[in-house]
This record gives C-alpha cells, sequence and structure tokens, in this order.
C-alpha cells in the first residue's frame, strides 16, 4: 500500500467533527445564529443546538443579545467565538526584531510586543531565550485577561522541516532545533507553560497564513504570496492550505532563475529573483537609502528610482509569469516592503503577466495582483496555526476544569430564550 | 463566510465512507486478507468483515484461495479487486492519434485500441464523433469480458476548465465542450451509454495520474510530471492529487521564461521552456528527423546530437530549479518522449539542479529524476480518474441489480470458510 490512509469514522468520531464544523462555521461568520448555522452546514437544528450548547459550555463560543435581520420567524440568538479561553501564540524571530502576539478565536490580536534587537550578534539559544522572555510577559498580561495559549507557533527566516531550522542564512542558523529550545526556555520561566505544544515554520508560510485570516471575506483562497524583505519570501496557498512540498521546503519564489546569466545569489545560483528584487538590491539599483526615501524619490519622479522600481517590477514579472503558469492561482499578493511600492511595481509586473501567462488570465492591470493587508504579519499567522488546531479539533483544547463555575446559571439563562 | 464548508458526517455517511476506505485499502494492497484492512485502517474485525460482504456482494471485491504468509494463527481467505463490474473508460485525443482503454478495478488496462489519424483535419465535433465510435467498440468487447464503464474521461492536448476545453492550439479548438460532445455521440452509437458521465481534463494530468498508478510501490507521491511532446506538457501532482489551480490551468511548465530574450512562443512570450526543449526545438537544433534518429546518432557519440541534448538539459534544468524551488517534490518525472533520452538529458538536468536548488536537496545524480514508467498514458490516467471516483464512493457505482444471480450461494460458502 503505498498512500497513507485517513482515519476511520466512527459516532464519537462523527460528534468531534461536528463541533469542529460548527465552531469553523461561527468563527468564519464572526457572528451568527443557530438558524444560519444549521442552514450553512446541513444538519438539523436540533443536532445544530446540542452542538452549540456543548460549545457554549465548554467556553468556545458566547452568546450575545439577538437578531431579527435576515431570518424569517423568531429573533435568533447571536453567537461568536469567545474572547476568552484558547488563543494562538506567535512568535516572529527576524533579523532585527522579536514580535510576539497572543490572537484570542475571534482572531482579535489581544496583545502584542516587539522588541528591535540584533539576532545575529547572539546564538540561537539566546535568541530564543530572549524571545521566550518576551513571551513570558505576554502569557502574564494573557491570564490577567482570561485568555490561556494552546499552543505556541515560531515564524523564522529560512528553511524549516520537522520543527528544525535547517538553514537560516540571514540569522547563521543550522539544524537548530527552535520549538523544542523555545518551549523549555518559556517553560523554565513560567512553569504554567510546560508542556505547552510548539512549532515553527518558515516566515514567508506564516505571514501568507496571516494574509488568509485578516483579508477581506472576498479574500482569495488559492494565491501565491510573496514577501518583500532581505530576500523575498513565497509562500503558495491552495484552496486556503499552505502547500509546504515533500520537506517544508516549498514557497522558495525568490530562487527562481530570472536570468541565468545574471549575478551570483547567497544560494549559490545565479541570476534569482532576489538578487533583482530583494530590498538590498532595489535599494542599490536605486542608489536609496532605506525604502521610505525610495518611495519619497519615486513619488518625486526621480528618474532613478523609477528606473530600479521599473527593472524590479520586469523581473518580479517575469518570475510570477513562471509561477503563475505553474500554480493557476486566483492572485499574487505582495507584502513586506512592496505595498508601499506598489504605484511604481505594479505596471511593469501587470505587462510581464499579461505577456507571459498562458491562459490569458492576467491582462495587466488584473485586480489579481495585490497589496498584503496591513494587519497580516508572520506573528499573528503563526498565533493562527495554532487557533487552526484548536479549530479543527475543540475537544483536544478545553480547559483544564472542563466547566467553568457560573456556566450552569447561564445555561439555565439561555435555555429560557428558546435555541437561535 | 468565504471558505466552502465540507458536508456533514452522519452515520450512513459513514459506513458508505467506511466502505470506501476497506475497498481503497484492497485496491492499493493488490491482493490481502480481512485481518490485514482490519490492521490497516484501525477499524475491528468484525466491522470489515461486515464491510468486506458488502463489497463482495455488490461485485466490487472477489475472493481467492488462501494465505498463510505473514499472518499470525488462521489463515485468510484473499481478497483482490473484481476483474468484473465497473470499468474507467479513457479517451486520449491528440494531434496524430486516439487512444481509448478501458481499465477494471484491479488497474489491468483489459481493452486497448488506438487509431493514427490526422485530427488537425476535422473540426472537433468530428473528432469526438470518431473517438465515440472507437469506444463503442471498446465497450462491446468490453461487455463480453462481464465490464460496465462507470464513466469516461478525455485527456486532451489543451487548457481545461469545467469541462471546456478553452484552447487547444495544436487541435484547433476553442472552447470545445469536449465532454458533452463526446457522451451524446457515444449515446447515439450505444444507447446502453445514455446518462454516462464523462469528463475531460489537460493531457499531461492525465498522464501524472497514470504514473502515480503504474509506478513502483514506493514510486513518490509529490512530484512534477513533464510530458515532452511537440509542448512541454507539466503536472504537478501533491500527496497523490493533482494540482489544479484556480481555473483548472495548472502546470504549464513549458511556458516558464529560462530566457527573457529568447525566441517568441507561440503563447504570445518568448524563451519558453517548449522553445528548448519540446520535440520540435530539439530535433531542429540536432538537424534530426525524429527522436528514434536522435537517439541513435546520441548514442553513436555524434557532436551536434549531443550538444542538442545538453542545451536542451540545461534548459529542463533550469525551468525544473524555479519549480523545485517553489512546490519541494520529492521526485520530477520525465515522460513523452523524455525517457529514451535520458542518458543525454540528464547529467545536464541534474547539474542546473544541483546548482539552483536553495534546499541543497538535489544533488546530480539523485534518484529523484527519474523516466516515467512505460505503461503510464495519458488515456489510462484518465481512465484512473474515473475509476478514483468510483473507489471514493463505490456506493453510487453499483450495477443496476444489486446483488448479481448465484451471489446469495458463494456467500454462504464463503461464511463457512471463517472470515480470513
Amino acid at each position: 500500500m503505498n498512500q497513507p490512509t485517513e482515519p476511520k469514522a466512527d459516532k464519537s468520531g462523527v460528534r468531534r467533527h461536528n463541533l469542529s464544523l460548527v465552531l469553523r462555521t461561527v468563527h468564519d461568520a464572526g457572528e451568527t445564529t443557530r438558524a444560519a448555522v444549521a442552514a450553512r452546514v446541513g444538519l438539523t437544528r436540533p443536532a445544530v443546538s446540542s452542538l452549540v450548547e456543548q460549545l457554549l459550555d465548554l467556553g468556545f463560543l458566547v452568546e450575545s443579545g439577538k437578531t431579527f435581520s435576515g431570518q424569517a420567524g423568531r429573533p435568533g440568538t447571536v453567537l461568536k467565538p469567545a474572547g476568552t479561553g484558547p488563543a494562538g501564540l506567535g512568535v516572529e524571530i527576524n533579523v532585527g526584531h522579536v514580535t510576539v502576539c497572543l490572537v484570542d478565536l475571534a482572531g482579535t490580536d489581544r496583545v502584542r510586543r516587539t522588541t528591535a534587537v540584533d539576532n545575529r550578534s547572539a546564538g540561537a539559544s539566546d535568541v530564543l531565550a530572549r524571545a521566550a522572555g518576551i513571551a513570558a510577559g505576554v502569557l502574564d498580561e494573557a491570564a490577567a485577561l482570561g485568555l490561556r495559549p494552546a499552543g505556541a507557533a515560531l515564524a523564522l527566516p529560512g528553511l524549516v522541516s520537522h520543527g528544525i531550522v535547517r538553514q537560516a542564512p540571514n540569522l547563521g542558523w543550522r539544524d537548530v532545533p527552535a520549538a523544542a529550545l523555545f518551549r523549555d526556555a518559556l517553560a523554565a520561566l513560567r512553569p504554567a507553560a510546560h508542556g505547552l505544544p510548539a512549532v515553527s515554520d518558515n516566515e514567508a508560510n506564516m505571514a501568507a497564513l496571516a494574509e488568509l485570516r485578516c483579508g477581506a471575506p472576498d479574500a482569495p483562497r488559492t494565491f501565491l504570496h510573496l514577501t518583500g524583505g532581505t530576500g523575498v519570501g513565497g509562500a503558495v496557498v491552495v484552496h486556503g492550505e499552505l502547500l509546504r512540498g515533500a520537506h517544508g521546503f516549498a514557497g522558495e519564489i525568490g530562487h527562481l532563475v530570472v536570468d541565468a546569466r545574471g549575478p551570483e545569489c547567497r544560494c549559490g545560483s545565479r541570476g534569482c529573483l532576489e538578487q533583482y528584487a530583494g530590498r538590498h538590491a532595489l535599494l542599490r539599483a536605486a542608489d536609496a537609502p532605506d525604502t521610505d526615501e525610495l518611495a519619497a524619490r519615486a513619488g518625486r519622479g526621480e528618474p532613478r528610482a523609477l528606473a530600479a522600481l521599473a527593472e524590479a517590477g520586469r523581473m518580479l514579472g517575469r518570475a510570477l509569469s513562471g509561477a503563475v503558469n505553474l500554480l493557476d492561482p486566483e492572485a499574487v499578493v505582495l507584502g513586506g516592503v512592496y505595498p508601499r511600492l506598489m504605484p511604481w511595481l505594479a505596471p511593469a509586473v501587470g505587462e510581464e503577466l499579461a505577456a507571459r501567462v498562458v491562459s490569458g488570465l492576467w491582462p495587466a492591470g488584473a485586480p489579481r495582483l495585490r497589496a498584503a493587508s496591513p494587519a497580516a504579519d508572520a506573528a499573528r499567522g503563526a498565533a493562527g496555526l495554532v487557533l487552526h488546531d484548536v479549530l479543527a479539533d475543540p475537544l483536544a483544547h478545553t480547559a483544564p476544569e472542563a466547566r467553568p463555575p457560573g456556566r450552569l446559571a447561564e445555561t439555565g439563562g439561555r435555555r429560557r430564550t428558546g435555541a437561535g
């Protein structure tokens, strides 16, 4: 047998699956009613009411007022994800900063700390211990808000496979078990965090996940996501899921070759996209000190700035045309330093896509090329990865005490209102 | 809510799911026992026996002798997929030929007809009517073998979306509802085929599916598949599933740019891979009349042939390095005209991959670059697509008579032997 077999389905598995289905439906809607959930998931009203009761009792959902809008008949009680209880801890470690955030089940960024620090000047263990120190402070604040971490996820600038950072050249890391080191350092500082699940992944993947969750309701679910930084990070999202590849290394669009005889790249190849469209290459070509100044000069129409941006846009478009031909995404999302440079990059990118995408579905100026959402960053995406696990199996993430004090009375009160 | 919600799970759905799980487990194993199935899927022996009984009664499985091998305790009755009953009808329509095959549930190609014909000299309706005529003959043979088509799938050289061939430049087709035209033509010839489900897809996708099913047991499940022909077809398989993209156009690796200033391509772009590694380009560079002669000359060490193959290999490797960086596949499989040219292509492809794949996982000469299986072609992949649907939900593909004559006696006989 040459393929993994999915788990069998049985009755307790069915209820567990349906609890997740109802929780995700409320989560995706933000606010909804039992009737709307039943219509959406195709279960009966009594079945949905029973599942909702359990999710209320376990603290995953809360009720909030009534709605008459959009529903025939009786008013419905509004359901929404709880603002207390399980939350995702996201940790972004980059060359010049550490960001830690805690995101609740409703998807709100509740606590966030960013510290500017030179992470190249210390070893991996020290950097991770420092990140754990910042995270410990975030957890103290979280406890005061009634939030408890369901897990931690680390976003790192490198190739990450099975929890090990294989290479992070800008940090100087090789084969670092980052998630385990972080988890142990955090448990040493806050014994309550002992046993907290921790994972790590490439920062570009995490930023793409954040885009998926912070984007508009009509945001694409199959897209390429580029993060313009020192390098050009990339991620591929297919039907709302990250494409990770066989070893977790998928998405390295920054190393697509745009000119085989081009300049040497730190990866060992030549003419990679990041040699033309990475921040360093762009600033060098424009002779600008930083991207703010580059944008200002382009805004004033300075020829050298405009030429550098047009050339970077052409190279981005050339690499993207190959990626679009290979993946047929709904959209390409440009993040990192690119959103503020879009007015000058987008025309050249669009021209290349229009000329080179074989399906003819990418006319220049198409809305399929878009800037990343300002709220989407890798730390937030990391926190979202934890919440994804909670939503997929809420029963695995219940509080130590299954039914908090006070819930019984509330339950009685709810029941008198009639199931909404 | 911005994502599709999967169907609810309920009890009849659970049994349906588990019937599929057991059938797929037997299918993947080729031959197995009830005990081995139970161990594999994690259901109890009685539950598996009940599911197996139903699959035997419905004609999806057969029993065949006993085995003592590899199992403790009592001998097990060997289970295997039936060689009669539902089968997949695969139809490949290309520039110079039509191939129709019928593949049974065990994955065996039971009937196959190939007709050499110039499909550019007729309109799409005539070409599809001709294919239906060939298919009608195949169905007559199939009936004599106790096989009935569960559906038909068409493999076509072009961009196919939602059953419509949007563009097939080598056939001169645009916006052709190929599956519907084929189905109607077949029903006009064989009224019994009325209502037969028919789908269509890109031939490179179908060839990749065939590779998935014809490959060795340890064959990769996440791979890039290239088909060298007039153009260079491509497909992306992730965890055993085709990656289709937002519109069904994914996989167009033939139009990755390898030299932005290169020759014009029929797609409107410049310097696409197929301008260097497509059959026409390769034969022109080598000044050879066909690939047999090219291989013969290369085998004799003729410099022009060797140079043309090395250059095509470099360009293949360059495009593939980008695709590997983006997708992180386990392997790259080269089909079409490439397998017989592998001795001369592979070194240059491997060198480029070794130099340009950022993860460092593609050293030159790695077994990750491999030739397609000789048995895997697009017609067979198309038939496999139909069988995939049967395996996913056998109850939707039962025979008109639910329990064929003679099954009761056999059932009694089976039960006396003890469930193996």
